[in-house]
């Protein structure tokens, strides 16, 4: 996993940065997105993989979760969310995400917000997410869209004479496995997983796909954030809501 | 629907020709997928939605179908099945896939092969096929991937100097609807959706999603029909296993 990556000082800086900024895609977006999909969480156990600095967590307990598990491998963030997000009622674990474990059926939610792409191998955590479920708990993640994932390299816009993008790259979609990519650092390692592959993972697991949704800018969005209209063209997200029956 | 267009004459020419040539997408791809992931046809009770000439309607028979009705808006292609793929097993009938009716839980199979981009309102349809079918019942489709439908216009594939396909450019991904696009005529009319409303529309018509395939040239076909590799930048087609419960 990216454990060195997240404790990077150079890496750690600009995400922190990037977040605070705000009106980032994740909070215009994905974030939105990922609450409406929330079941309700009233005396609920939740576990948040990839908690960073602890936000959703802190948003899990003011929606009446009873108990709250946030596991993240970056000690920094972690550090973080003990100092500005800590609660009587949340766990901050420092794990990587494919290490989970736990009793079976101990969680009503298992969150994950856009991390899961990090993670080499999707069937097998699919399987110990759903021992750790309750039956009919669930399942809820966002991670980058497969055609977001997908490229080994090259430019991911084609542009017009004004640099205004055009249309996506989209190569090597059918070629799953890592991928380095640079993000504030050089050497970010992701794997790119086929759409299909996702679903098949979560169904060979026994989960029941319950809804799945590729988030879009609303006019409200738009208007405050005018380069987010590329998200028509293709969306950097994908979430699922998976259920264990 | 596209009534007029398999009835044209250009297109109908043109797409019996790219068929009866063989070694197409179709041949190599989407056909040997489809058959792998049939159900056990012993006895059983097939619909085929826009059933072309009759070739699946007939393999459906030789692997044990009791009964097979095949449905098709285009005259002219089903008077090619009923001269070229006649059994008394077999019906044909001219109807429009979303005219689809009949009595509830009369199929054990409602199979589709890269028809169901033209059909506008999936969610209808969805819910139609899933009346239609028995408990247990399979509704297995293939369809253009949404990457492909995507695109309201321009160039499908940038290239490199030597004009080889470096990646598939996809814009409008998430702006659904009707496009027009050429294939041997102008005019051809599809519906573009993304993956996420394929999901639902599924979903919420009461399916059970399977199993999802976006099948990939293996080394043999690779070998037999080298342009076949740009399938693994861009898969041209996606394949749903749903289930009625």
């Amino acid at each position: 996993m990216n454990k060195p990556l997240f404790d990077d000082e150079t890496f750690f800086a600009g995400y922190r940065a990037l977040r605070q900024k705000g009106g980032s895609y994740n909070d215009l977006i994905e974030q939105p997105a990922m609450a409406a999909l929330l079941p309700p969480l009233e005396g609920a156990a939740v576990l948040d993989l990839g908690c960073g600095c602890g936000h959703n967590c802190v948003d899990f307990i003011a929606r009446g979760a009873a108990r709250v598990v946030g596991g993240d491998v970056s000690q920094k963030m972690l550090a973080v969310a003990r100092r500005e997000n800590a609660h009587p009622g949340i766990e901050y674990r420092e794990m990587g995400i494919e290490d989970v474990d736990g009793q079976s059926g101990s969680f009503d939610l298992v969150y994950s917000s856009l991390a899961l792409h990090y993670i080499e191998d999707f069937p097998a955590l699919s399987r110990r997410i759903f021992r750790l479920l309750r039956p009919g708990g669930i399942f809820l993640f966002s991670q980058e869209h497969p055609t977001t994932t997908a490229p080994c390299g090259g430019p991911a816009w084609a542009r017009d004479e004004e640099g205004r993008k055009t249309a996506a790259l989209v190569s090597d979609y059918g070629r799953e496995g890592r991928r380095s990519v640079e993000w504030f650092i050089e050497g970010v390692e992701k794997s790119h997983r086929m759409f299909s592959t996702l679903v098949n993972s979560l169904t060979g697991a026994g989960f029941l796909i319950d809804r799945v949704v590729e988030p879009l800018p609303d006019e409200e969005t738009l208007a405050a954030a005018p380069p987010m209209r590329d998200e028509y063209h293709k969306p950097s997200g994908l979430i699922f809501r998976a259920k264990r029956p």
